[in-house]
């Protein structure tokens, strides 16, 4: 983050990692900040993160009409192409050759720590090869999981889909009460599983239940947990993140997937599967069928929908996600070497952020979880104090409204 | 639905199947055109559908806030409650009973082709016994599936979601490549998962090929066509609905599946499994794999979400489900004695629908699937007179935009 001898040269922004409903308002953001300065001769997007800047394969945004800029900002997923990939050695050496030979000065990288990783070790290797290079990291993450910002931008829009999926789907319960399980993204965070209580209102509403990757998932104590609610309310809805495991540290999924298929970070392929729910779903109807006799229990897996459906993105969270990419492209011009852009939320009793710069290796590798104090002591519900943390975030959900019920006294 | 003779009494609303978005606007529709007439003396709402007209179990909504009940239209699925419940004959005649107790003169049945089945069965015993009852059913499902109407309430709203949800599913897919399977509600007619195609705008956008319920699936012919797909476009989207069968009409979930839960009304339960989409994509995996080397695929099954989802609701379906619960009341108030509601779309350009009285027996127990001129020869995909005709009821899509992409030259 040292101050550095101002250069010129071509910016290259790259988004990498699983897309969001805001990815591209970072990508607009940082683009149209860069092409209002003199020292950026052009701004290059990446195809496909790093595996565009390996093959050369660029894309000229300097030019391209600030109105459809707009309009792709405000179009779900990543609009350059995103990769899961991290790079050797070797491969970012040839990155620099690429680098080199079209004067890239400028690195912005948008996505979650495996991305920050990629700048740190990019810009970090540049450093050991004399060539001058800024890079920065712009945070993108629906999981929320980064560490230092306060949040990541996606989690919002994503936590607002969640929120009202489990609206409508606690009504649905009402309406056809039963037992209902559903499985929410998040492999190390519970973040995203947390959110779905952002919609309760009344003291009966679901998600009755939530089980998150932070605390270890006992089976006797989840189906006495799912005993009781049902118990009282005669219908349960239990939010479990894909993530959770038990004491041993073991997916509870892995015990019934069999299948042990992983990215090339190391990350398990959780999503896209119904087995975790259909193994709950399962467990219960065995277990309480012996004493409430017949039950419907049903269980859904929310995956890829959760990050990607237009026309639901929270506000707050497509603006914030313009001004990371804002904020990173300041932070270059201004004659800042690297680091990552994070968010400070500011005092006060109106929600208000700030954006300030951290280093690359503070939000590398490792990723952060949720905090103690926004999980119950019982570890299987969220806090007030989570709440009054995400739904700002989430912004406004639809309201809903039930009848009064006035009972009609019966005839005999 | 002869003319007959004027009659007082109680009006008693139930809701029944699977919950919309918008099945609370028919109940507000009818409850506050009934609670205008002289000729209504209270307007009951029974809890759970015949449930609660067993057991007596009824609310008055003669008193409810008329913007209470504005704000129940509002929101998705059943605020009385619903059931999935076919009537006996005995339980048929405890009904009588409870509606002489009430005085109860006219009956309304939100819901699918049970509950037109159910209100004429209720309507039949009535004749016999010579009690003199107005029998209505208003319709309701996503499934489109019912007879004689051009379209039914809730299903533009459950299309806007599918629809919706594959805009962002193929945005996802072409930031990261790979093949995505979709298993989309509709146990017997393909119209939800048809739905998947009303958002494509490029001639590359998913999904590329859609599996309806009305074709038979060929395991070797869905294998084919996904990988000619593959081979031109790297990717592929795939829309399935959960209800795919094969020649011999057996359930492509049931060969694996194994369990053959149904309920009262002989339905198998599809939702809630991911089992199908598993299937699919792991055969997908197998034998393309075998061509193309390691592949991406992976399958979501979009559940409950599809049919209760705040916020994504189309206003024309919105409107409907509306004025067909107040035509249902128009109907019995202006002296016809039964009947289910239908919609008929007016010729011409601009779309517009008017309301008629259809026999309850036209609608109960048969249902429809797709026409022929709905499905591409091939048997893989929607046609554009599909998109014509549903178009119209999901309403407005949201904007999405995709970057120009001017390549930059290599450079050597």
């Amino acid at each position: 983050m040292a101050e550095a001898k101002p250069i010129r040269g071509v910016a290259v922004i790259g988004q990498s990692g699983g897309p969001t409903c805001v990815i591209n308002q970072s990508l607009v953001g940082a683009c149209l900040t860069l092409r209002r300065s003199r020292t950026i001769t052009r701004v290059y997007g990446a195809r496909h993160g790093v595996a565009g800047m390996l093959n050369q394969d660029f894309i000229d945004l300097s030019k391209e009409d600030p109105r459809l800029l707009r309009a792709v900002a405000n179009t779900p997923s990543a609009g350059l192409g995103s990769v899961r990939k991290k790079v050797t050695p070797e491969e970012c050496r040839r990155i620099f050759e690429v680098f080199r030979k079209h004067n890239v000065r400028f690195f912005f990288y948008i996505g979650g720590n495996d991305s920050a990783e990629t700048a740190h070790i990019v810009n970090q290797m540049a450093r050991e090869e004399g060539y001058e290079l800024r890079a920065f990291h712009i945070p993108k993450t629906i999981d929320n999981d980064l560490r230092v910002t306060d949040h990541c931008p996606g989690y919002g829009s994503a936590a607002k889909f969640v929120a009202q999926a489990f609206m409508g789907d606690d009504l649905d319960n009402r309406s056809i009460p039963g037992i209902k399980i559903n499985i929410v993204m998040g492999r190390h965070a519970g973040f995203l599983t947390a959110a779905s209580v952002l919609g309760r209102a009344r003291k009966d509403d679901g998600p009755h239940l939530v089980y998150l990757p932070e605390r270890p998932f006992d089976t006797e104590r989840f189906v006495a947990d799912v005993e009781a609610v049902f118990r009282k309310l005669g219908r349960c809805v239990i939010a479990a993140s894909e993530g959770i495991s038990d004491a041993n540290g073991e997916l509870v999924l892995h015990k019934f997937a069999g299948s042990g298929e992983v990215d090339s970070h190391g990350n398990v392929q959780l999503s896209g599967t119904g087995a975790l729910g259909d193994l709950l779903a399962q467990l219960l109807k065995k277990r309480l069928e012996e004493k409430f006799g017949k039950l419907r229990v049903r269980a859904d897996t929310f995956g890829y929908l959760q990050r990607c459906f237009p026309g639901v993105v929270s506000e707050v969270d497509r603006k914030e996600a313009f001004e990371v990419g804002e904020a990173a492209a300041k932070f270059a011009l201004s004659g800042n070497v690297d680091g990552s852009v994070a968010i400070r939320r500011k005092k006060g009793k109106t929600y208000a952020v700030e954006y300030f710069l951290t280093p690359l290796s503070a939000v590398a590798k490792e990723t952060t979880r949720m905090p103690a104090h926004f999980i119950n002591k019982e570890g299987n519900n969220a806090t007030q104090a989570f709440v009054n943390y995400a739904l700002p975030l989430a912004g406004e959900l639809p309201a809903i409204a039930a009848l009064k019920g006035r009972k009609v006294p019966k005839k005999h």
